[in-house]
């Protein structure tokens, strides 16, 4: 069975970092790299690129709004044609600065605000995304299992990778459980291993009610801009190396 | 005989403007369009493709140092690297947003203190247009006639299209003169007028000093950023057609 | 009787302008200067301090949104915490600015969507209010009659400057007419002088069903970023002058 | 003997750290704070007001260029007056956001390329402190022994402290060596409480090639943007007060 492992990479800005990109790019087989709205800038995006290319680890686009104060976190309030060119304009860049290393974007997958913001209007959401589908018609959408995107990447026909988060609860119907939330985050690493562990061989997740339920997913994501984000996809790549599942880039797992 | 006629487009900024794209879209040939760095957002882009569309304009990218408070007319001190990475996203970035209206991005003309960095660098210049090439090999470089710019255009293997500015003064040896200096921006119309005509007949121009020289050029460039473009680029327009030179594209010119 | 006549000035940001804040400044006895985040930067601050001072104009601060590309219009996200060190900020910025031409920042006048947000807040609103008076304890708020500013300002010990618009609707309860529906902009020449007479001769204002409310307004404001808004200052000074009003400053107005 | 301990605070951006600042402002005196334009934001600079004031930290600002992607480290080519109108644009924003807490700026210190800019223009500079000076006429200029800063502090009639690098080395002339150099920056522990203590006792230092000379500073400076910064202002406080000397902000160090 092959499994992507990814994460948010390139989240920095001139002289800030929010993770150690170099060490992470060594642990994921896929980088969502930020381009240069909530994120990133275009010297960071090169940078990441060669990580990637150096290590064989699949490149996605990770589009935010064009809001650096507030880390693409906030709701800006932007018309559906502003929120697809601003989409358009980031994943055309990554493009470029890919080609002239050789490379293209494999995947997309949207950041915090903008992308809750497309997964609550589904004709947002298909404006976009058959948007993305002209000008790359081969990107995989990176999505949750029964998301509006994942809906809207079929309507468009656009292939999909679902993702699964190792250290957060899930409710009954599959969805995240707020951060706010007692529990929400799974920090104890056995905890994390098993959650990996039984995703992998049963394909399924224990809800934080105690239920089982299938989780369909076929990439792990782990995010990088909370503290030990490191250590927790080390953690899940080992996990997922003991299961004898294979580490593959997200166009390898669907292929 | 066949001439482009082009101008910079869309270098406003959210509220801004700096002039009348509309009614300038409806004069040119070939718009180079502002990439979000100096000047131009998403949206503006998108507006500019369409309009370019809309009148079979031709589109180009119109990159500039990552500057809008100065709007990329001062010499931001970047790493070659920085430029390139720069260069690279803001073209992909229009490129993404044309392919979206199913274009693709004819030309490409350096903005301001970019442009003229590059063209005092020739190392610099061979690497970003080298890079530029691997992206977009059939794109068109615009560039004076005995640039720097022109002359690393074609070691890269790059198509060229060098321009003239009907409006300024030339030096005995073919360069501009600078705009402080006396007579150097030629205002009345009928001297711009005698000035493209003379240019489209004999491709010479009368030097500052009443010397005639060769005019090598096949793209007339009106800058948009000044009081009077929009007549001044009508001027030059009727001229061309009175002429009888027909007014095409920089793609269908050096076809 | 001594009327106050104000207007938003540079509103402008690098290369661009909204208005010809030079000529407005001939017109107008207030100016609401943009302080930096929705619209102006240092250099167009100072140039707005030293145009004021030459004709006598009162200067006042004009805080918006950290939003340059919405121009401030956008209802960004931000904490009750931020918004209130985002205005602190800029009231600040803008009073060392003043302070270097021997001049003192007499009002403080909310941009847009900041004013919005602050207006339907009345926690926020004191919140706000109570740090700028810390700050700038003879600082005249300018508000609408009626209005939670005004309200807050009172509560905090501020004084006030109540605010007519003379080009656009009122309805029964006072409040502006929506801009997009039928009839909430007046556009004829007398029909705004005829409602700039009557409001300085009976302190009325007729609604647009025709009703005559009472407008207790000291100041008139005239909006600089649309077409004509010179043209508009304009009339209403010269209706002003007219009927024997005293243009004047706020801090004349309400001395 | 009275000594001040300063770093600069306060410059990360949004969801960016450079360092901590709140452990730091347990060691240092006196906090040099980022205001908005090379890092920093208005509710980051309440945050560092507050931990100031909570400490008994002085609080100085810190201006520089508006220039976050290079943060403040590339010299923009701004005009001598955009310079001036930059610098009391931040000097006024933490003056206000300082008064809402009962405090007042203390001290100014220019960061980096701003700093070399002026440090390099005696006309700038006094074009600029005399600026400064009529906004904030008490302000204490940071700056090194012998710079144009000092002498253009002292020809505007303004108070300096002079400022001892603890962990850099110096010139015969008293200059510090550029980084690039070996030996520049002193690392060992040891060898910086040396430093630090024949500084405190002696008022000298030991240049690079071991002679002795005249160092009257009255204040060290430790930069918090390298790593081990932390802990390298915990050992220069450690040698402070085992030498007995005093902590003490820059305005009790001139009282």
């Amino acid at each position: 069975m092959k499994i992507d492992l990814n994460s948010d990479m390139g989240e920095g800005f001139g002289p800030y970092r929010l993770c150690d990109d170099e060490a992470l790019m060594d642990v994921v087989s896929s980088a969502n790299i930020a381009c240069g709205f909530h994120a990133g800038d275009p010297e960071m995006m090169l940078r990441m690129v060669r990580l990637a290319k150096a290590r064989g680890v699949g490149i996605g686009a990770h589009p935010g709004f064009p809001d650096r104060l507030g880390f693409g976190r906030r709701d800006i309030p932007v018309s559906a044609e502003e929120l697809r060119a601003q989409v358009l304009y980031q994943l055309g860049a990554l493009s470029a600065i890919a080609a002239s290393e050789g490379l293209s974007v494999d995947h997309i997958s949207f950041h915090a605000a903008m992308g809750n913001r497309v997964n609550h209007d589904p004709a947002l959401c298909d404006l976009v995304l058959a948007a993305v589908k002209t000008v790359a018609p081969e990107i995989i959408v990176f999505c949750m299992s029964g998301s509006e995107i994942e809906r809207s990447a079929l309507r468009c026909g656009l292939k999909t990778l679902t993702l699964f988060l190792a250290d957060r609860a899930y409710d009954a119907n599959g969805a995240l459980v707020p951060r706010g939330v007692a529990n929400s985050v799974i920090k104890e690493e056995m905890a994390v291993r098993a959650r990996v562990k039984q995703f992998l061989e049963t394909a399924t997740v224990t809800t934080i009610d105690g239920q089982t339920i299938a989780m369909p997913a076929r990439s792990i994501l782990v995010h990088s801009d909370t503290p030990g984000s490191l250590e927790l996809a080390k953690i899940v790549r080992s996990e997922i190396e003991a299961t004898g599942a294979t580490l593959a880039t997200a166009r390898d797992v669907i292929a």
